[in-house]
C-alpha cells in the first residue's frame, strides 16, 4: 500500500510503498479516507520537531485522520463505522502507564508517550492503518469528508476546558476573546469562540495584507482582524479592548509574555505554540505584578484526549458550512499529494485523500 | 482614642489621637484586640505602596485585625462576638459594584475597591473601628489571641483555591510543594501545605544562615529548607525534585519566571508577590515551550473574600500550637507599638495589642 513519509534531512515528504498492516488483538484495521496537514507536519518535515520510530529510517506522516473500519477484527466496532483516531500511544506496546490507564494521555510527560505521525510512531498517511479500538472515536457518516478537522478542534477543546477550569473558582463571564494566529488552528478556534462558545466580541491577530482569505474568514465570523504590524499584542488592550480570553497559536515566544498585557483583569491566556529557545528582555516585574494584582492566569496545553475528540465532533456539527468550505482550500488525492504540503497566502487548510468515501 | 498611622514620606508610623468612630446603619462598632503587621505594612510605611484616604493627610495602618463587637447597633451580630474584618471595601459609600454585590471583592480591578489600612481607607490599628457587618466574620472565642492570622491565611486559601481550580480539568494528585519565601506568609502557607492540604513533601526557599528561627519552623514542619544562595529556583528541580505546586511569596520578579522551571509536568505556580517594574533577560522560548509541552499553569492571585476568611478559621484550628507560638515572635501593647514594626532575623510575625481580651 502507499504511504507518505519523510526521511530526516530530506526536507520534503515522499510517496513510499509499505506492507498493509495487520491488526493485533484488540485492534481494528481502518481504511484511510482523508488526512489533514498542519503546522506540526511542516515542522516535522523541516526537521524542527518529531522523531522517527525506533529502528525505522523514516516516519509516516499524518495525525489528523478520518477513516472507515475495514476489519473490526472481533472488536465491538462494526465494519463500516466512520472513525477518527486519537494521536498519542503508550511508548511500550502492551502496557500502559497511569496517564493512558485513566484516559489522559494528553497529560503524560515527555518519554511517557509516542505520537502517531509526529514522535516515535508512524502516522495515518497510509491507505490502511491499525489501532487499538479505544483510540478510535466513532462519528456520524456525514463527517466523512470533514472528519480530519476533529483532531485540531480537539486540541482547542482541551485548551478551552483547561483555561476555563482555571477561572472556575469565581464568577467569570467572559465577553471578549483574542486569537493570536490566523493559521488553520487559529481560525478553527476563532470559529469555536464566535459560534459555539459565543463570545460577544472576538478578535484575530495576523500579519497579512488584504485581500486575504484568512481575513475574509475572520470578518465573516464577525470578528475583528488585528494586524500585528500595526498593533503589537502589547497594545491591543489600548487600541481595541482588554481581552477576557487569549488563545495563542503562533508559537512566537514574545506572544506568551505579551498575552498578559492583552488580558483583562481576571482573564486567562491559553498557550499552545511550541517555540525554540530564544532569549529576550522582558519587564518581568510588570508582568509579575500585573498577573497578581489583576488575578490573571496563563495555562499551557498540549494534545487532547478521547473526551475532547467527542466534544470536537459536536463542535464540528455547530460550525457553519461556509466556514469549513472556505477553510479547506484543497483536498488532493495521492497522485498530487505534494500540493497538500504547499504553503502560501491562498492556502488555509489542506488534506490528502487516500480513498474517496 | 489612639491609632497608629503613617504620613506619606515620614518613613515610620506614629501614635495619633482620633475621635472614636460611630457606626452607621448596618455597621457595628468593634473594639480592636490585636492587629498583625506584615510585609504590605512595611511597603506602605516605606511609601512603595498604598494611598491615604481622600482628604486625609495620613493613613491609619492595619489590615490583619481581630476584635470584639462592642455595639452591634441593631444588626444581627451579638455584642461580645469575636470577629475578623475583611479588607476590601467599595470605593463609593452606600453603593456596591458587581464584584462586591456577588461577594467577590477580591476579583475587583484597580479603581473598583479601597483596602482598609492599605489603599484609600483607614485600617484597623485603632482602639475601635466600625464596619458593615457583612465584612465582619465571626470566629470562636478561643481565637481571640491568634485571630489576626486569619487574614494572611485567607490570602493563601484563595491562592490555593484558584491554583487547584486550574488543575481541575484532569486527574491531579500533587505530592510535592515548594514555597518561595520564608516570611510569615510563606511559613503560614508552608504549614497549610504540610499540615492541612497534606502534601507528601514540602520545601521552603530562603536566604538565611543557621541558626535561624524560620529554618527551625521549616524543619519542624517536616519540610526541606532550600537556601537560594546555594540552589537557585531554576535548579531546584534537579537538586531536589520537580514540584507539583509552587507558591511564590517573595515579590522577586525573576521567581515568577523561574517558577516554571521548578514545576513538574502538569504543575501550577501561584504568584502572590507584587514587584516593581524590572527589565531582565529571559529564555522566553524555553519558558513558553515548557508551559505548553508540560501543561503547566501560572495563576496570579490577590486578596481574598469572606468565604476564604471562613475557611481560614478552620485552617487556623488545624495548625499545631507550637507553630503559632514559634511564628508569633512578639505582641506589643500601645506603649511599645514601635517594636511591632522592627525587623530582623529573629522577627517572624508581630502584632500590636490594642486591648487585651
Amino acid at each position: 500500500m502507499k504511504a507518505i513519509a519523510v526521511e530526516p534531512g530530506a526536507g520534503e515528504p515522499a510517496l513510499v510503498e509499505r506492507p498493509q498492516p495487520e491488526p493485533d488483538d484488540g485492534e481494528a484495521l481502518v481504511r484511510t479516507l482523508r488526512v489533514g496537514v498542519d503546522g506540526t507536519d511542516h515542522e516535522v518535515i523541516a526537521g524542527h520537531h518529531g522523531k522517527v520510530p525506533a529502528g525505522a529510517d523514516r516516519l509516516v506522516l499524518g495525525h489528523e485522520a478520518v477513516g472507515v473500519v475495514e476489519d473490526s477484527n472481533g472488536t465491538d466496532l462494526e465494519d463500516g463505522t466512520l472513525v477518527v483516531p486519537t494521536v498519542r500511544r503508550s511508548p511500550t506496546v502492551g502496557s500502559q502507564n497511569d496517564y493512558f490507564g485513566r484516559g489522559e494521555p494528553d497529560m503524560a510527560p515527555e518519554g511517557e508517550y509516542v505520537e502517531r505521525g509526529i514522535v516515535g510512531e508512524h502516522g495515518f498517511m497510509m491507505e490502511y492503518f491499525t489501532s487499538p479500538v479505544e483510540y478510535l472515536v466513532p462519528l456520524p457518516e456525514e463527517y466523512a469528508s470533514l472528519g480530519f478537522l476533529v483532531e485540531p478542534i480537539s486540541i482547542s477543546e482541551k485548551a478551552l476546558e483547561h483555561a476555563f477550569a482555571s477561572r472556575s473558582a469565581f464568577d467569570w463571564t467572559p465577553e471578549s476573546a483574542l486569537v493570536l494566529g490566523n493559521g488553520s488552528l487559529g481560525l478553527l478556534t476563532l470559529a469555536m469562540l464566535a459560534e459555539v462558545v459565543e463570545f460577544e466580541r472576538t478578535y484575530c491577530l495576523g500579519r497579512r495584507d488584504r485581500p486575504d482569505p484568512t481575513i475574509d474568514i475572520i470578518e465573516e465570523l464577525g470578528a475583528t482582524y488585528v494586524d500585528s504590524r500595526e498593533t503589537p499584542v502589547s497594545e491591543i488592550q489600548d487600541e481595541y479592548e482588554p481581552m477576557d480570553f487569549v488563545y495563542e497559536a503562533t508559537g512566537y515566544a514574545k506572544h506568551a509574555v505579551e498575552t498578559v498585557d492583552a488580558l483583562a483583569p481576571n482573564g486567562v491566556g491559553a498557550l499552545l505554540g511550541v517555540p525554540e529557545s530564544w532569549e529576550f528582555e522582558v519587564d518581568g516585574g510588570r508582568l509579575h505584578q500585573e498577573m497578581v494584582l489583576h488575578n490573571k492566569a496563563l495555562v499551557g496545553t498540549v494534545n487532547s484526549h478521547r473526551g475532547h475528540f467527542e466534544t470536537a465532533i459536536d463542535t464540528l456539527a455547530h460550525l457553519p458550512d461556509w466556514l469549513t468550505e472556505d477553510l479547506v482550500t484543497g483536498v488532493y488525492d495521492l497522485a498530487e499529494y505534494q500540493k497538500a504540503f504547499e504553503t502560501g497566502d491562498d492556502v488555509v487548510k489542506t488534506a490528502v485523500e487516500f480513498t474517496p468515501r
